[in-house]
């Protein structure tokens, strides 16, 4: 049940150097994805069509890669262009290589047809490549259905349970009607939560002394791209005047790597103090520390769902808002797909 | 393949404390286990209705726990009693809790229909709680089915081997044949040793220093409740003489935690030189060293048996003759109650 | 689909000394093997008829094995002689035998009909007793199905992959087109690679400072038994001139233990510098060293393989003539053994 065509992001650039063999799973299929000598990206089938060996215990020959059990050498196509001990290739022979494009330190994958696959469709995640935003890179693995981050995503009640110590600080943001509203291809969520004490990472980075506003804007489309606007200010100050106020932009990717399991890439970027490199490394440390408690949660979450087979349904309470209309949104689209 | 309406051990009353959200699972149900402020516990499904996130991650609020993913609260009889963000509650939320007693140092737990639950069906185990028996809790996880244990204590004559250096000393156990009889809701055996080598642990507590008499009689009761009474004395005593006879009373429950896991909670008391702390603790220690040794043959049994489904059938010998009884019993209650 | 009646190695010699009782598991099977009083091998299943115990964690008493869960004793030829607590032994009480045979430091096993173990079958492996030749014996666990090494062993084309830095040191072994012909019960491979530069450890060995001719001659037959003379010579020699020449010969054989895992016994016999024990030692860490490149790819084919299903078929090169006929003919005993 996965939205093949679709832009997923396969890798953060620097995953993959100019000699790495990078072996992801994505969508329940191995890959294995490298560089040509012109930096331009290729991703392939990791299972070698002769034995089904890997390709990344391979070795990568200029834009081609062989297969270090029996020499099988393929080009960047995924034609097989050597075999070892043999004058002619059969024709049979050969890798399936997967459309994609590197964009904004994101690596782009393609997993459906790729005569479909346009590059247009790929999100601007503009803080990603701005000298505007200081942030760091980050990946989390997580041991659950990437629909359950999604959920996470799309209702940010929990953060005042899950993050009550981290993001949170207080019940006020559970108690804050967000508006969603759907989108092309995705749902749009806003939430202000007015006059209430800062989170606790908030406090540290921004000296408040005593109550603020919270916003909370962001889009999350297929197949899980996240981009969040965040802004925390003084109620002593007007709405419009950012004086003292943090501002964040957040960009997060969910990529299924098998049915239980997801890359989750992340930054959270900063456009205030951009000299001070430790607001951006306790930032990244602060967002990690919140995530880890998503995850024990909703690794929880997926192991209870996992050895309770016979539950009933999940009950549906007015928070789920969100993430039901992304669900059904993205379950039409997998719909049209598979008809198609 | 479980009796549903009968009394489980859940806990040690010492695991529940003030404060703890207790994870346990019993028959395959992941439950949560904590105390009302004035002491009395609860027992509720550790599954949130909402999104299945597990409860004992949350919050204790007084009587109440509080799902710490969206915020759900409940009150000790499962009622949802709080959606964040929302006025009223859907009546289709709600946690089902499971009757429990405490007593006598064991937390006891109804699986099955809550109407039927009836506490006098609760076993005395009048040497948990009693001053003239000093004796150490104990526990053990094992990971075999429960009855794969029962079958254990139903033939002692496994002390010959399996406890041969700990509760055994000599083949003589295996060699006398014990008296199997019904009773109410189990079995009841008595097996007599006469004239034997005393067992090693026994040699040391009781300083015998020729051959001793051992009795070992105990009922063991669905679900799975022994309680055992035994002596060993010099062969130079009468039979009612119990100068220097060394007398112990054990208590133990088996609680199914999946069909390849089982709680086992124990303890041995003696009623001998209860001012000698050091004697409590050598026999706990003693008992835990036996049972770690019927640990490793019973999880090797069930490894054995699961790596191999095709097997022939076990062959009875006549040592069966309890364990047979007792599965009989049992398995006509499980039918009587699917019956019903 | 695994050959039942043919010799398999069930273990080294020297695993089953004169106390040891060796669990073993193979084509599924677990097994218990001992040695009687006289040196003379027993394999006997493992799994206790009684209640499904190990006896491997039971008691040697003399030719005879005692399970130490009730204290069943089986003499062995797996009749049970004794049941305890009990005048006589039921008749259905017994375990199955295997037919062994020792010979030449192995300890071979029939796991089919018993009527038909013809020790004739077992192929002589004469290095393994030789004088004139010196090795350490080897052992190593495979994850993975024992055809998967099979076909490895009938394709020496992955030398120059696989083993780039241990036993290839060319693409040349890769080029060299081998003859492989139909032998009784398997195949016979030779492969012969001209003017090549040594290999990494060969070099060490044989200080060779410029090109050398390499022989490969071996047959591997059921169930997956391989003995390979190989040769290593400058070509400044006349290839029948033997001064300086490096000469192996190599004893291995795979057996199943599950569909996903498999024993390797092995060594590699040399027959110069016989004094010389580094040399012998050397050879080995080379060889283990170069088995571990193998189990590497291996393990890694068998997890590809297991994790996609419902992958096209494997595409076959012209290098794969051995194993294709090794597997055809295996098949067609396989198939003629089910049918008879």
């Amino acid at each position: 049940m996965y939205l093949k065509n679709c832009w997923y992001v396969a890798a953060w650039d620097h995953e993959v150097l100019a000699d790495t063999l990078l072996q992801r799973t994505i969508l329940n299929q191995s890959l294995v994805i490298y560089r040509r000598e012109d930096g331009s990206t290729v991703a392939m089938d990791n299972r070698c069509c002769h034995r089904h060996a890997p390709l990344h215990l391979g070795r990568k020959e200029g834009d081609c890669i062989r297969c270090m059990y029996h020499g099988l050498k393929y080009d960047a196509t995924g034609r097989c262009i050597e075999v070892p001990g043999q004058d002619s290739v059969p024709p049979k022979l050969g890798q399936r290589v997967y459309p994609t494009v590197q964009r904004q330190r994101w690596i782009w994958i393609w997993m459906g047809d790729p005569a479909l696959a346009d590059a247009s469709l790929i999100q601007d995640m503009f803080s990603l490549d701005s000298p505007e935003w200081r942030w760091l890179p980050s990946y989390l693995h997580y041991k659950c259905n990437y629909l359950y981050i999604a959920d996470n995503l799309l209702d940010f009640s929990h953060l005042s349970y899950v993050h009550e110590k981290t993001f949170g600080g207080s019940p006020n943001i559970a108690e804050a009607r967000p508006e969603v509203s759907e989108i092309e291809r995705g749902v749009k969520v806003s939430r202000t939560v007015r006059n209430t004490v800062p989170a606790p990472y908030h406090k540290r980075l921004g000296n408040f002394t005593g109550p603020v506003h919270r916003w909370f804007n962001y889009d999350f489309v297929v197949p899980g791209i996240l981009r969040l606007e965040g802004r925390v200010q003084s109620v002593d100050n007007a709405d419009d005047d950012m004086t003292g106020a943090l501002r964040f932009h957040s960009c997060q990717a969910l990529t299924p790597e098998t049915d239980r399991t997801t890359h989750y890439f992340f930054m959270q970027a900063h456009n205030f103090r951009l000299d001070d490199a430790t607001i951006t490394e306790s930032i990244l440390q602060s967002q990690r520390a919140a995530f880890l408690e998503d995850k024990t949660i909703l690794e929880a979450q997926q192991a209870m769902i996992d050895s309770t087979p016979d539950a009933p349904p999940m009950r549906p309470i007015a928070a789920d808002a969100g993430l039901a209309r992304y669900r059904r949104l993205l379950q039409k689209m997998v719909d049209a797909e598979s008809a198609s």
